[in-house]
């Protein structure tokens, strides 16, 4: 089994924040990897790992980081394949704008795909609606979940009932 | 009885803010609604509900919402009723200034009253006024709540009366 | 003949961006009034102005100010009317966001229904909404205009097949 | 021929930025259609896009707005296609700021994927590496593009030459 | 015995802020008022204090408030005496930027004296700096306290030699 | 004559913005100094001139300046002389934000009375604010020019008269 | 023994983030000095010192402030030496954004090498870097250890090896 | 004649920003190269820069770039040679805010010494205040420039006297 989708994130003490993308993929059954590369401490590998990524079969990349965020786009930089940026709210971070800003705001010709601060499930999910472009077992997967989220308002309104007010109309 | 304000909010993690709001109309006797809908997950719903708010007699609309905030905007679209968003500071938002941006800075056409940030009771309030421009009753009825604040400071002072200093001359 | 709507301004140079709401109340046949009140220079003017607007059969206030912007809130909290503010990005203003904050931030009791920076012509929808909440003409009047807003984007859309591409579909 | 990727603009005052998507989906010899849909003048427009476009065979959408720019999100909403996000910043957004946090920071199972403030042409070339996933003849072309960017460097470098300056060592 | 300064606040919440205030004035000897006022709940009161204060003996308000905070700014509008603004970081504000621009942005012809966040202590030093200006004994025991402040670092330095490391040299 | 206010300037190049300040002092028939000195090029200077000006009978101390504005701070911390800072908004600054905050946000101890950006007509007044109250004379004279102020708005009022819509009420 | 770097400290607290710089000068060997000196408590200390420490020895000046942080600039315009700044995020400060800017935004003719906030070992790793460009034995216990952070990663990916997924491939 | 230092810009379009670094080499005898490689564009370019860099007797690397400003921080990835970073505010940027953090913010391990936006001569200075630790005679040469400095606001308020107003004193 190849993995189809490389997480990667800038250091282990993401993987509170990237969990979530990992558990989506494994919802949706989805083969990927998992590893920790620093574009600033191991420069080297990240580029090996960028320029190897689709030989290896891998299809999309979603790479996490914080403060000075220059992974996403340091990877984008070397491969042709479609990369997803997750800007992490570090404790060394700016409350997360210098992670947004050094993600997002690449140069014309390299763009990488950001989600929103941590968003780590929304970046596995945009991995599977690229996917699914040219999987049909994948996309009706991904349509199934897409509907199931809509119970969950259902839902929500049922709990709301809970809440009791004189002149509220039920 | 028909509820004259809807309250709506994007998730029921908002109840926690909302609840001022709810509170509020409690107070002034104002027949309400309390429901979740999102803009994102069941975006039909809320067409749907924003398209038959005014028919079922409903006269101003709050809705909460936080991060990408486009729950209050989405149902303005939809609607010739007056539309009061309140930006929520989520976990997931940037402090605040993302559910403030995207509900204030809406095109020409479509106005969201925008209040501060997590202001529900305020959102109540900005309703009451506006059902009090035609409701004599109400506003008789806010005009005294307004006159009541007042109390607030005389007794703040009174109570300020217990710090005690050298030179403080009282 | 009574103004329904008074629009305030801080200062006569913020006429540039109010003259827009005149105009779309002048579109909806509502009469208003239009005057330079600043909370700063004349404050007991201010106070006045606010104290006796609903005796005077004004039932929304507009008001627009930029920098440190004083004069919705302060308006707000003499009235029971609603008050709408418009955020001006004056000179003097970093960018507007001393006005959007200094104006939407108000403390919980004393709501302004604060709309976009320099966003007057959604102030007076605003305006508008609120009074065809008791106004079936009003209200008959302004679903007119949000229903040809609609064919303004049929006619973008005309307006951009002038933008010919080799692999453009039309 | 059916177009692949929609490019979609809240309004035509946003050509002038989204025309280099165009134009790069054109280099591509991507079919593509172009059109002009406000999430907040036509709601039921947007969201009938949205439900039928994979339906016609659309792949990608490319959706551009300023301000509270709700457009790529609400049409995220509507279909399981991915959907690619520009921030315009337009003479009404707060430098941009407002139009990239109500792109960016979407709730969680509504992804958008953001690029740079006004970097249509990223947006195409994110495009173009989704379809190019399956689609080998669009991938050698996207590789030779990319390839082409290095020789601007080198070019660029030739042209520094021209800069002389008493120490500088060539 | 007559206040000198007034320390005004907008609400008894900012006590543990304004507290410092009220502290050095006991430590110079300069007799002083503490009120809670609010600019939105009894603007008749903010304003009939200011135009009294001076008639009364003041001779320098320091004015507390947070959020939208006006406060400082209407309480200068009615008095030609100093005012000095604390912006106050409350719950309600976003992290103190709408505290500090709104007290500090103010349109010419009317300023405030703004220190920074939270800064109570800072207000009364201004206040004395300004008093010591016609009060020779207390330009003096304001000196004393300037010259102490250096002790501090002498101090200060004293404890940082009990942190060692190898290769400090002391 | 001693010069009883001193203008400093970091640079020449804040000459326009500062030019206001002198104009309120020449207005109001107050000797001053106007001077340029360099917090990071003569430093020597500053602190000379700061430790100096008191005994050479200076009341009050304007210091302008941009970017990393230190120049009213250092002043500060060698005068027990009030200190006014305007923050500069130079090509240099991050439009104002630097200047502002490396004004105001000094530490305990040391205040400078920050007024807005570019604001340095609102420093002078408040110069005279202070020298106002041991002036009998300059006090009659500001009180004066402030009650003056109103009469611009009485004539704003009548400027706006020339404004001519079909439903203004005038 | 002379120190050759100089860690200069604004206040004592904020000796918990500099101790790292301690911490990485010790690790390296270099013989240092550890000072709290004020930039506006004692100014003349500060200038003292700045203009002393080269003749003392001292090579590369650390230093680290908060808010209003002007202690790096200040010693800058004193010492041709190159001085590098920290901005720290203390409870005063705007959550860092006044300690960068205010160290950060030196005029022309004054640089401050500035790192990341509270980011002290990088402020010592910089001061090496300099030292090590004429001192062959430092630059290789430096590449040493530069070398020893690519371990890191690899024991990082070792550590990640224990997050199991059903769908991971390792 | 090897280069010294180098300049590293990450377009031609940072020529107009980086050329006063140029001049400040040039004015101080410092043999230097002029290059434009890009992080994103050839990243293997830049690594082999970065690597070789102190092999070819560079001691000092400057980098500019805008925008998610990867350039000085790759760089800094791959020499232990000290690396200042210049952010620019290309018209890509969100008005510097993005360039400053993506350079400034640098994780634990690989600091990069940030100067002021588009401040390319602070960081010739920079440069040249570490080049002189070791080099006696640059230092004079430095040092003269420093002392340089001084006379300009010698000049500067030579000029000002040129201000003339009724209450100034000269």
């Amino acid at each position: 089994m190849n993995p189809i989708v490389s997480i990667i994130m800038g250091s282990t003490s993401d993987m509170k924040v990237v969990r979530a993308a990992a558990e989506f993929l494994d919802e949706m059954e989805v083969p990927f990897e998992l590893l920790a590369l620093s574009a600033h401490r191991t420069p080297e590998k990240v580029a090996e790992f960028a320029q190897e990524a689709k030989g290896r079969g891998v299809k999309v990349i979603i790479a996490a980081a914080g403060g000075a965020a220059h992974l996403p786009g340091v990877i984008a930089a070397s491969t042709t394949l479609p990369v997803i940026g997750i800007p992490v709210r570090s404790s060394n971070s700016m409350d997360g704008w210098d992670s947004v800003l050094s993600i997002l705001q690449m140069p014309s010709g390299i763009p990488v795909a950001t989600v929103a601060v941590d968003a780590a499930k929304n970046a596995a999910i945009l991995a599977i609606e690229m996917l699914a472009l040219s999987d049909e077992k994948l996309a009706e997967k991904f349509s199934a979940f897409k509907e199931g989220m809509k119970n969950k308002i259902i839902k929500a309104n049922e709990d709301l009932k809970a809440e009791t007010f004189k002149f509220r109309v039920l």
